[in-house]
């Protein structure tokens, strides 16, 4: 390593490479392509750029980061970071500046560029049935002659006022209840769990009760916080999953696990400080009202209507208490490790979990924060790979409800299919890799301003016009110093690949096409890896002074992905002894930006109708969602984790056979009788 | 206060009194007639001394209490009190000289003369339907073709060859059913509660299951080991409640909760905390075997059978995970304190409890530490007055099932009735203070050895013989320092009121007859106190060198009880229509002890057929054994809680006349026509 250069790392992006020592972090951000807010221009005055230097040597990158590694404290940071963050790492990225390697982690709020694709709830349709109701309630106060007890006597009530039989009341509740009868003078409020259990009990008569659907990805976590009466969303949060720093992956995870003997608690605690922390904001979100007013301290209370007079508006004030119920989604290791079960097995053949039904357990037994009675209804797993997810989407979408047989995915890290009707659904799972994210290629990105979104290449030529997310123009009506380019995202891959191949840049088996491409300006050897690559856009174009380029192993993740996905798809279409699928749902960010016909020429998923390729978002979100209002969605989501059925496909004779095929690129140059009458013939022949 | 004494506290007893200064704690405890052991006679050697010297402020005695109250650590201390106890205060009772005023707390292990009347199990009938089973299970290992969860492999195990159904698992349990598999070769023992929810697990065949059924008294906490397969009660333990230092009865420490804003929470602590020593001291006696066998550091694990090559035998090694099911009883306050209920309201007319039902509580909720899945079963509650502990003594004695009317006196500082057959019960209490138990009265003790309990005064001189606990002779045939008297236990004390009213010592109003005591050298008044006083023992035949006195307010007392129970006793009788009951039986220490014909000679309870007098031990805690061993107890449990109609006596028109009419003593000198035929014509003419 040159003696005159550091390592940076950034978590939780893994964006990594050397600086010039003295660099500031901001700088060092900006030369590795990862976005720190940093809205005064590093003036030192706007205090959004702050970030955390992890302590610790980090086998992984063969470094060892401290706080000592950057350069002193200065004053000027006193202002935006407390004491107590400060004895954490955390520094002003305009000040630090790095003097030997550190590993420095982005906290959400200071990432630039928040992710365009957002984990957005969809306006799907539920019925209302939340497991959670509230029930007000008046009684007569004991007397000599009539001394029944506190709990008994409310629950004479609601028997006579709404048929209710048979309660319990959970022990934490039940410490609430004589204060708050008499408070409110023999009128309480009750939170009946499944008409079974109380599980919060407030004096007087209340109207409101709010819950939170959270939807654990592997890198994302959303929460979608509820008002159980009107089923509206009040709030979506989000924020990356604190795990990131232990692996990109479920496998990284699990060996993190078998690894490091506190790993399965490190990793486990992570996440649920991280719950906590996002019920905090989605809470914090309803007071003050978007920042506009400030949280006296010790202004706390149940939910509650407060007037702000300086603007003539009541705004609805919650706190941590009034979340009642929480509906909680994941795949299987993240299931697990959340569960603090043990997640070996999951990554072992044949991955069987630990549990398939879902779980309902107390938000206490598990340390998040909510009222302490709350129960967590944790979404049930369909197989090892196919996890709580999975069961999300499906009850989301329903396809157990229909006729026309559903082809479902879920790309994310890993691939996620479900195939059927309403006589029968079978599931699997292949392993994708993140590709078709934009993770892990050299120059992939999260789709944030300055990533390549669409991109067009001249077969003569071969010269390069593309468009990046935050720029309506393209880069031909556009000076080169405007374009801002960064990397290239998930909705921009496949545009890449086909065009490469198109433009005749890549052959049919995805390698470069040395030949034609010879002295070509735009191809070349990378001078360190010795690896070809096509630059896609220029360093003048660029926000990070670096060409940005698509490399040969870049297009081999994507084929990968790309073959892993088809064969995945064609295997379950024959299982189920189908020729074609009526309809095909493509959930995650994904499915939201894809074009639908690129998708289907390139041959990443089985022929379809094109007007029955949908984009159904968060569809694993949704699930949550839909099984927090509406208890009948938990008992279709345990049926749906039992009579789907789970294949392995790496275990199916023709697998490979058909994974080496669907690598290949198809034949882009002659027609697409496979695709007649699917993709209209002028896309087929432009 | 004299400048050469200092003020000396005993705690749990709340002996207290004068000592000067430099006395040790031993001889400060013989002054004031308090036991603690001292094999060695102060020699330090024993170490059995051990005693705890407090620290603070204590208002209610008006001293301040500290450890540098007392003489510097000597060296032989080491031996016997670890660095860790001596942080918390702990010294040797012969060591320690008292410099200054102190509290000194001893703690059950350097209590002398342990009660003779033990909380030990009656051999009573419970049906064996334990609420916990023991399942084991051979499933076959996961296959790529069958890669079912564990938890839905084992599932099917046990509907297969148990016929058990729709089974969840706590989620503490989940996280080891894993490895358990593994380990066990794919066979396990789940621990199933209520054929509902497997709550353990273990790998491989098991067969042992064991749970604790602890009684809670105001004053002493008691429980039963069980085996749950064979029913037997494998260790009997007791203690003193340490909730004792807040007020020795209920009121008092509802009252200590009312004063102190974290009082309920210092009470329920030390509850939890001393139950979790109670069942460590019941694990703990299964190994090593009595005292004979130390136990190695880090040598643990689940039950299982240790061989001791030197003895020849096998042994029974349980951990603290082995506790599988816990069933709780108490009355009332204590059932509200030791499960953080705010006492307030039942410390308040018309005393209605927060709950009456039964509940199934989480031990890990309440900090009681043992297998973190084991539910506690805590007993209902029948009313403010009546608790789960008469709940326990119902489904112990039946009375339910039986055509006869039965009347359960369950006599503790409060005096518990319940009165009926199979077709009606009602119960109620009545405020008997303690006096009945021997408490509060000047000279009042424990049953343990040097409590007079028996005693006989001839009418002509006065003068008295009495039998002490300990000693087979009466005073008569003895030496004066052979008889070491120390006080009168709760079975003396219906003997001392009879034989003093029948000597003409006092009148029937209970007020010493002071004309014909004129001048006898028995009959004083306390020179401190200015009451009155008749002197039972002389100092030189007790073991505190003090004369044993009965006092005025003592004689108060006693009637007061007698008074309270004979009144409730006649009330209910009215109540239920009927002339006379069919069975009386007595539970707790004085049920076991007092002399029937007596107690119905000097009216403590309404008129029976001497032989259907019955005490019935510990009856309380057999209802909780009962409970533990067979689930169908806790259903009768919840039956009684809320079929047996309670009725405050204390409202009733004729309560204050009947109350002031039985505080009287009969006419002893008469005919007992009331008794006829019901107590042998000998006895009431003898």
């Amino acid at each position: 390593m040159d003696e005159d250069k550091v390592m940076v790392i950034f978590q939780p992006s893994g964006q990594r490479g050397e600086v010039p020592k003295g660099t500031n972090i901001i700088e060092a951000s900006r030369l590795l392509g990862v976005d720190i807010e940093a809205l005064c221009g590093e003036k030192k005055v706007c205090g959004k750029c702050i970030v955390r230097i992890e302590e610790g040597h980090f086998e992984k990158y063969g470094i060892t980061s401290s706080t000592t590694h950057v350069s002193p404290w200065l004053e000027e940071e006193d202002k935006f970071i407390t004491p107590d963050l400060k004895e954490k790492g955390f520094r002003l990225g305009c000040v630090a500046a790095i003097e030997d390697d550190i590993l420095v982690f982005v906290p959400e709020e200071s990432r630039a560029g928040k992710q365009v694709v957002s984990k957005a709830a969809r306006d799907i349709h539920i019925d209302h049935n939340p497991a959670v109701r509230v029930y007000s309630v008046e009684v007569s106060p004991p007397t000599f002659e009539e001394p029944t007890g506190d709990f008994e006597r409310v629950c004479r009530g609601l028997e006579r006022d709404y048929g209710l039989e048979n309660l319990t009341i959970d022990i934490f509740t039940l410490r609430r209840l004589p204060d708050a009868l008499r408070e409110g003078n023999w009128t309480v409020t009750v939170s009946v769990w499944n008409d079974k259990e109380v599980i919060r009990v407030r004096p007087g008569k209340v109207e409101q009760a709010y819950g939170i659907a959270i939807d654990v990805g592997t890198t994302t976590v959303a929460g979608y916080m509820c008002d159980l009466q009107t089923m509206e969303v009040l709030e979506t949060v989000s924020m990356m999953n604190p795990q990131c720093k232990y692996g990109e992956d479920v496998m990284a995870r699990i060996t993190y696990h078998m690894m490091n003997e506190d790993g399965l608690k490190r990793m486990s605690d992570d996440i649920i400080e991280g719950i906590n922390e996002l019920i905090e904001k989605a809470v914090a979100s309803t007071y003050p009202p978007k920042k506009k007013k400030k949280k006296k301290k010790g202004e706390k209370g149940p939910a509650e209507y407060v007037e702000v007079p300086e603007e003539g508006k009541t705004y609805l004030r919650l706190i941590r208490e009034d979340i009642e119920d929480i509906t909680i989604g994941f795949n299987t290791a993240m299931h697990h490790i959340f569960l603090s079960l043990n997640p070996e097995y999951v990554g072992l053949a044949p991955f069987p979990p630990a549990i398939h039904h879902s779980m309902d357990i107390k938000a206490r037994d598990l340390g998040v924060n909510v009222n302490p009675s709350t129960y967590l209804f944790v979404l049930p797993i369909e197989a090892g790979f196919v996890g709580a997810d999975n069961v999300g989407v499906l009850i989301a979408e329903e396809p157990y409800k229909h006729e026309e047989n559903q082809l479902i995915i879920d790309i994310g890290t890993n691939g996620e299919l479900v195939l059927g009707n309403r006589h029968k659904l079978i599931s699997s799972s292949c392993a994708t890799g993140p590709a078709l994210e934009g993770a892990q290629l050299a120059f992939g990105m999260r789709a944030a301003p300055g990533a390549i979104e669409r991109i067009e290449i001249d077969p003569e030529t071969k010269e390069v016009d593309y468009k990046v997310i935050g720029r309506e123009a393209w880069r031909k009506f556009s000076e080169p110093e405007e374009m801002k380019a960064k990397g290239i995202c998930g909705s921009g891959i496949l545009d890449v690949l086909a065009e490469l191949y198109r433009a005749n840049i890549i052959l049919k088996s995805g390698v470069f096409n040395k030949k034609g491409l010879k002295d070509h300006p735009r191809f070349r050897k990378n001078p360190d890896t010795k690896q070809p690559e096509f630059i896609l856009a220029w360093a003048n174009e660029s926000s990070i002074d670096k060409d940005i380029v698509i490399t040969q192993k870049d297009i081999r993740q994507i084929q990968l992905a790309k073959g892993a996905l088809y064969a995945g798809c064609k295997l379950m279409v024959e299982r189920m002894g189908l020729d074609k699928v009526d309809t095909v749902k493509i959930a995650g960010a994904f499915g939201t930006h894809v074009d639908r016909e690129k998708a289907l020429i390139m041959g990443l998923f089985p022929d379809c109708e094109i007007e029955k390729i949908k984009g159904v978002g968060n569809a694993a979100g949704d699930g949550c969602r839909a099984a927090l209002l509406n208890a009948t969605k938990r008992v279709e989501a345990n049926w749906c984790s039992r009579n789907v059925e789970y294949i392995e496909l790496t275990v199916e004779k023709n697998f490979q056979q058909e994974f080496m095929e669907a690598m290949q690129l198809p034949h882009m140059t002659d027609e697409f009788p496979h695709l007649e009458g699917i993709v209209p013939d002028d896309i087929l022949k432009q």
